[in-house]
């Protein structure tokens, strides 16, 4: 994950949210789940920062979606408490896995701070800059 | 939030909590969710000294009370392991959104130690001074 | 230690920072090291909310004002380190022991906000109040 | 803080990091310590994220920039361990608070990555973009 390809998911995320009406915690994590780059819009509740860390960080982790983590991590999934390892993790949508044009995966990114449907909107139109 | 309006509700709060014959933790803090005024009464016990930040923390990360946000972080919610983010939440009532006159938010108050229902009670009456 | 002694002690502690001009945090622990009562006066740092609680804790775990600790965990004194246990004590005045009228402990103060000077001044202003 | 404002300011610290040819973290916090906007620069070593973060938590929380800060905090200053309080702090160069033109405080900021002096210069040239 390069600083520029995070910068460009950023505004495309940010110019999405804006465009829902929406104000968003946007985080995006390198492949080892290390910050790279990250934004709060105004208005965005506080709480909401640590919750878009924790997505990207769910995603990365486990190379899949938050939402598809949900499943797994749950008192009725098949792992439950898994969500409790690695410091806490996400089990709703708005965590996705960033991958290359050839797949092989970048990192994460997490948004936070609209409703989940929204949130994960807004995280694929930042996660499809990467393959354009 | 000045330190005034804070120590009128830890009165008004305190008052009540006696007159229901209880015992609580009563945390107040600011919009930024840092601590303001805190006072445990005697007999309180001490598990309650966290439970009673962490109900305001939650009201003011997410700009609710925390019966509300029990309804969303709950397994059964739309953002089930919400409330393992921001260091732990609290699901379950007692957390109140302090705000001004011009429902702009002040901050948040918190109060632990006697049943749900009191603790709530005792929370309203004090932050009912802030708008008198 | 009671919360009417310890409200006690704010409001003195309190009138005695306004009367020198300064912005203090109080925290006010019990003999066990558990918060009874704090207040964060306005426009008071916000770095110094946890000094004041960790100067608090520091005389309390060691039973000595945090002045007397800092000449025993100093790199050049003779237990260095010691300031880095119990998740990490404050080297500096503005702790002091809380005693009652027999010389048993009741808990522990901690001021900071102000010069270190002022800081340990509020607070045995503030501890007089428990042999008055 | 607005993040049209911290923008800003990654943006110039961006372009003068590479103009000196160094790579560096930038961390904007708003004047009660919450993260605004963040990036890392390609090349920047891992453990220097954090150490951004602590810089401008240090500036924010204390009101002073993080080198007069480690004037206070050493082991021969006023407060030996205050560097060990809220959460661990910086005793060096690289944090700044960040002011409105007006002098009021808007946050601050933190720059790590490059030399002390690199770090401080880029992050003068950020904070300057708050009252052109």
């Amino acid at each position: 994950m390069k600083l520029s390809q995070a910068t460009t998911m950023l505004d495309a995320a940010h110019a999405e949210a804006r465009r829902r009406g929406v104000s968003v915690c946007i985080s995006i994590l390198d492949a080892a789940a290390w910050p790279v780059a990250f934004i709060r819009m105004d208005g965005a509740p506080l709480g909401v920062i640590d919750v878009a860390n924790r997505k990207a960080r769910t995603a990365v982790l486990f190379q899949m979606d938050s939402a598809e983590f949900a499943k797994i991590g749950h008192p009725d999934g098949a792992a439950y408490t898994l969500e409790n390892t690695n410091g806490g993790l996400a089990s709703f949508g708005g965590g996705l896995v960033l991958r290359a044009p050839d797949g092989s995966m970048l990192g994460g990114i997490g948004v936070s701070g609209a409703s989940t449907h929204d949130d994960v909107e807004i995280a694929r139109i930042a996660a499809a800059t990467l393959v354009a």
